[in-house]
């Protein structure tokens, strides 16, 4: 499994390096999750619930800091 | 669906930056969010919840830091 | 609403960077809650748990983060 | 109230540090806390929540960054 | 017990700065969590709740960030 | 009680640098617990939580993010 995306955390602009720091959060979602089985029974109550979503945001949120770091904010 | 408002983190005032870290916030929430139909059904639980606000706050404040550093903070 | 007191993140001293970093919180809160009369009934419950303040505590902590760095932390 | 102890970010040392990092914790804590006599109401609750405290000690490292950048990391 | 793989920070890549931070949030926990019998007994119980697992990302993503400024973002 | 241990966040290795933001962070938590005696009776409780063990964690990742950058990443 590829834990960040292509392999880089350089991306040609901001939508892009949003991108994978949504796929990163869900690659480390999916390396401690334990099975595919348990993962679809989860889905359904997770997906209701709104503070799952938020603190999804919030992680997003962090790994979005860094990608932006890493590149020079596309200043 | 863009995920960055406008496609550049540089606003051109503090003002702007907060706007766009609002609206990241909304679109990452989006992005993870299954279906139009749920989203209404959940609103009214989430809107009542004060630690939900209280967390997207913070993710905000998370989002703000990234925006206001790519902005080198308006000065 | 004004999204950032005064538009700008430059504050003369700690103290009154400290000010803006809750007056931030504040209006984040307020601009994700839908209306004055929610935000009535919310009051009581929410200011009884202690949980709810410590976790404003911490979004103000990084509300602050920001503004001392734009500040160049007033030194 | 104070809201930054002493009104400065810049300490000493690194235990000094610390100390304003607790302080400031608390006094957000008060800030947006009603009135004395619901903080001791409340008192019991949270002491024994042993989340809670997690909580305040992560806010409390957050303060904490901020002060230590400030101070160059008393290097 | 080591706290930090391998002793260093540094990596080759984005996708191996990723991996020690995994580890580091594992080892982290191992070092706090009393017994490899509770150890046990907890997981299942863990591995269901979906917000543990968003907030174990959450970690790895603050973790992450370190590695990735250490590494100067492997740009 | 010393609040960073040794009074200094400079140490010679990034394990080194590890093993003082698991002590700030408990010395933390002892800061703001009541008595020793409170303190008993939490353990269990708190030890068979694992969402608490997360929440020391990310915590511990927020001192030690505060610690690398002291010791420039011991780059």
């Amino acid at each position: 499994m590829e834990l960040v995306p292509n392999g880089t955390l350089i991306t040609a602009s901001p939508e892009e390096g949003r991108a994978p720091a949504l796929n990163t959060a869900r690659l480390v979602g999916r390396a401690t999750r334990p099975d595919d089985d348990m993962r679809t029974r989860l889905r359904p109550e997770y997906a209701e619930n709104p503070d799952s979503l938020v603190a999804v945001a919030h992680g997003v949120a962090v790994e979005f800091a860094t990608v932006a770091a890493a590149n020079d904010y596309w200043r």
